[in-house]
């Protein structure tokens, strides 16, 4: 039956992450100054921290050291994780690696989870997932793949150009998407492997991925036979797999930031006077407070009813571009109202806005744009209203 | 636990609902020429149809021979019944009846509950609730309240003019907010008594409702003692339990009544060909289906959000608040896009969209504009965040 | 050089009509009870106090009896008729009469203008234009013509359906188009031609139409070959010339009334009290005024530089369509925006906001839907930008 | 009368311009590695290259070495200098300076302009207008004025902090704002003035202002009587004479930006296939720039109009205020729309989409928030109507 309620232990874990990143992440904010996600120390310094005060990587599963929430319980976590920057990194739940972490635990083999997934569990190690490709290649419709993997002596051989793969600098391996004869299939390859190199970091809007985003070249790059990540020929479906909780896992981590924007506005509201009151009192600053409470009501509603879905065993490809066409573009209106509240202060680094503001600008086009969500959204629409006709008349 | 499910008996109403709806309701809906909702041989009938098909008075304790739904049950069958512009008087769920039924419910005397409510649930009679006033008195602001009940002997004399009375028209009684000496209070005024009048039926945009919007003169109007619904000077408190659920239901209604909107402009955009496609297929149609998906999602689950804050017995004033803001722009803008894809046939009596289009943008202003709202929310957004920092502070 | 000047006698006919449609035809509003334009008395008697007050047929040429303005005096004047719904028949330049007169200028014989155009110029007859199609026939595109003109003895026959003919019901002449061998084609077809009938008026949203839109059916239709308007074959290209002044008058007319709609909002704003303030007072209020100013003024800027360039012999195809876009959605949230301003007495019929909400809708979707307009200026927008790309490079 | 034509000699200078900005500055936007503005260097070669071709100052008095523009020339002029982010400076008609420039032009006195104005006019000097302060200082609301200028012996001294004073870094004179004791007052003071000094450069999103925003503080600066700039106790008057036009050149400049960002997406979309077509054919797409071409027209429409009431010698206090609200929202619109289209490579550095959405996001808060002027707007919009109703009374 329709509920909203919270099992006791999920809200104490919540109430110790929020104080958790209030206490400690927010104060570490200002020592981040690395250009791409956290430095090392810092990064390793912070997840120690998570680990003492019974927060980290708590959506690993308990056999790898992880607190084992299902996904609304990730929704709730991750959301206060996600109110600073640095958060999700201290909690070991940041993107790609939680994503990958996800696939693996479903598909890799013993050997597979043994070498890969057990340190990316605990933190030792980053990964990074190797699909998208400069145009002409896979964008926003993956069926574009150019990158090839043939067979060869012992194993495949990758031949390809990727493009924007976050979190390659520093990545222990990489989850390749290739095009075998048998249909598109992944690869684990080790940063060791020769037969690939990042040829640059993008110099992107936003800088809070660990590593940032490469460009990747696979040259020839040979891979043993146990290096394929499940079935060879499965790897659009394995994406699917992913895509829909990894993108998900990314509304809670953003609405979380929004939160965070939101919040900023509301205490400069409250605080600053214009023309005989304060701001809080203005009429239209409160119009765009109320628009920003309700469109971080409806983002966690989508997000808590896709996460139900996932954790009923449901594909939930459709609650989850639902709910990221919805949170992608919610989470750049509250913050967008938000600087805009905080005026000059709000474009400066004096208050966090600035810097968030790029951060979740491309949030929008990440995992699918908004308009590529659009259309799939209207074709299941239409669809599923043609189906409903056909039963009547049948 | 977070859940969206629903229990089977939920679900075989709601599909029999949807059923009744699609077969005997939209049917009937060339039959309705009456200038404000249904005549009444037509109401008679479809409620009549309704009991048969097991789905009368679904939200009516089953004491009063209802089918006793808790709000989050009315949240999935309400949505069903707003699906045609009929349904909900078929099912004796509509406004202002179905607010009153749950008011006199929680606080009517024994005497008060035979007399009113009872023949209210069997829908043998219609009633209205007599509140707003014109200006310069109680519109959506309650406080600016004028009309007064003063003691006399045996009772009360209330004397004052209100306007926008839904149902007044045909109503059996009134349930009329006046400023007694201790404060707003609420009066049971038959409508045999001679000391109120309906002055006129508003000219409004919508129809729909049994009896129009009238605007009706109190004129020392004399009741007895046990007029009084509840207890004297505590009118605004029981408007406040009347206004959250009622407020609720509304979303719900309209809600559903959206939903046919954008299955009637899918239809269209299925079968009308422009530029060498259908319709369904052009980009620009296909975003404003999805929009409209989206805007039908993220209104459910406020909606349920909120039916389930009700069916705990929280006071729900923030989560209604934020769900009427929302439901009523979203609603506003899915009929509006419907309308739009559907061409001009969409603004033709050809297809029920113009009629669906003129119900609907009252919506936005009725029980609280969307601005009073955004106000109120903005306003409990400051001081809970307030609050939250001198916590932190403390 | 950029000039935004009106010269002294456009500005002393815009004051003229200003203070015309404000004493005479606004108060002949309560009177207007035709359930499609003003009834034929009516109309006489608006048009009768017009011609005296010498703002009748502004656009008219001066040998046809009218003003003879430019299409720049036109936007200054038609803005002031369309204050009042009933302004622009009183002045006799309302659609489709108006667009018709200006073709039949441009194009007919001189027996064509003795027979049609004068009469229509002198308020004694009306007229429609045919050439909108039910599906599949041609509607927002017009190259799906399915009515067709063949040759016969003495003349041609045309056969074929024609939906939402503004103004049929009680016109003198229909100008109709239909697809000869040569091409698309028009033809002068007079009311007491036994091959056409008007099978049925559509109940639109709008009322404001002398006729409203009909459905028309011409079966077998025989016209003398002197019926034909122009030359065989070139209808698409006079429907053009027709097009883009008709879609631009429109425009004028409507910006009148969305800026009636948008006085009486502030009228109300600055009488009546919530919370404490004048509505006016209230920031949520002002920013939808001021909003609703920057919709105006962006409005006529767009509208006279389009009437410049018509009056400068430019197709304007390019100025027209945005015009109309642009135009089409800033009237409808004009509208919107006051209703919402004036809340219940808005969507009442006590105020003449209700009407004006409902007459506007449909001019997003006539003259070409805004989607339409988006399309053909993308499209344009693209095309410029590679030849401006071709040019540089050679 | 109503003209939208330019004058041949203006046409050839907005062709001049262009060419410039296409193959000098836009060629040299690579080299711009300075974090504030261009770096002294390269602002020296681009200010010689400008003069060469013709195109340096166009705004200055032809007595000052400029190329005298009249306002309607410079908004066709300033556009084109606008589409490279470097333009403004390399023309020499960047802010603040070529405010402080037309401001100095009116009321500086023969010396100050001598020893100011002529400098700043051959581009070897910059300056800054230190106006804002920090909360709760004068901000969007200058009434709230903190700095003080007392008279001292032989002149006065300045205490006050100024807050995102543009430009102060490097700038050879500050124009400050202080209470007098008749009232505000603008003081010139010379950056080797001993009682004012930089604190910090403000770390703003944007940096294309030489000199970036900084923070200064005045501490008992001793300036001479004849530091006054204009009459003692006119500041805000002679704010307003700076503002307007120094709000609309901003317009101007900025909109040129915005249809670079344009003109990017136009090409990228013609270029990259998604789903089987070009972007360019897929209706979303199109829909973006459409609305983007729009919001283009709209905005030079404004502009052009309050260019020319500038002109015509009148204020055009309201004419700019529509026009800042109206362009500053409409380009943050064009450019989010530019980078939504590109995707990935809109938010990566390999696009100029990146920077230009951090430089044009503060142009919404600058020169009055949006909200601001739409409070003036609303109240002017309000006090107009009620005076006209007045009139009609009377």
């Amino acid at each position: 039956m329709i509920d909203f309620s919270l099992p006791d232990d999920v809200v104490e874990l919540r109430d110790r992450a929020r104080a958790f990143v209030a206490d400690v992440v927010i104060a570490a904010e200002p020592r981040d100054r690395s250009e791409h996600g956290l430095d090392e120390g810092l990064r390793r310094e912070l997840q120690g921290a998570a680990r003492a005060a019974g927060v980290f990587a708590p959506q690993v599963p308990r056999e790898l050291g992880g607190l084992g929430l299902d996904t609304r319980g990730m929704a709730v976590v991750f959301e206060e994780a996600g109110y600073s920057i640095l958060g999700p990194q201290a909690l070991n739940c940041a993107a790609p690696d939680e994503g990958n972490m996800h696939m693996l635990h479903l598909i890799a083999t013993d050997e597979q989870r043994d070498r890969y997934l057990a340190p990316l569990a605990a933190g030792d190690t980053r990964s990074c997932f190797a699909m998208t490709e400069p145009a002409p290649g896979a964008g926003s419709d993956p069926s574009m793949l150019q990158t090839t993997a043939t067979r060869v002596d012992g194993g495949w051989s990758i031949t390809g150009r990727k493009w924007f793969i976050t979190g390659a600098e520093g990545a222990a391996f990489a989850i390749c998407m290739a095009r075998a004869p048998e249909g598109a299939t992944m690869f684990l390859v080790d940063a060791e492997n020769p037969g690939w190199r990042i040829e640059r970091v993008v110099d992107a809007m936003d800088r809070s991925f660990p590593g940032g985003h490469a460009e990747v070249v696979f040259q020839d790059c040979r891979v043993p036979e146990d290096a394929v990540l499940g079935a060879v020929g499965e790897g659009f479906r394995y994406a699917q797999v992913r895509l829909a909780p990894a993108r998900l896992t990314h509304c809670m981590r953003w609405l979380g930031l929004a939160r965070r924007a939101l919040d900023t506005a509301i205490d400069r509201a409250g605080e600053r006077e214009a023309f005989g009151s304060k701001l809080a009192e203005l009429g239209m600053v409160q119009e765009r407070i109320a628009q920003s409470v309700i469109d971080v009501e409806t983002s966690r509603a989508l997000i808590w009813q896709c996460a139900w879905a996932l954790d009923q065993g449901q594909p939930a490809r459709h609650e989850s571009s639902v709910a990221k066409a919805h949170v992608g573009e919610a989470v750049g209106r509250i913050v967008d109202r938000a600087l805009q509240i905080c005026g000059s202060l709000g474009v400066s680094g004096d208050s966090p806005l600035a810097r968030i503001y790029a951060e979740v600008r491309p949030f929008r086009i990440y995992d699918g744009p908004t308009e590529t969500h659009h259309w799939a959204i209207a074709r299941r629409a239409v669809r599923d209203r043609e189906r409903a006709r056909a039963d009547v008349r049948a």
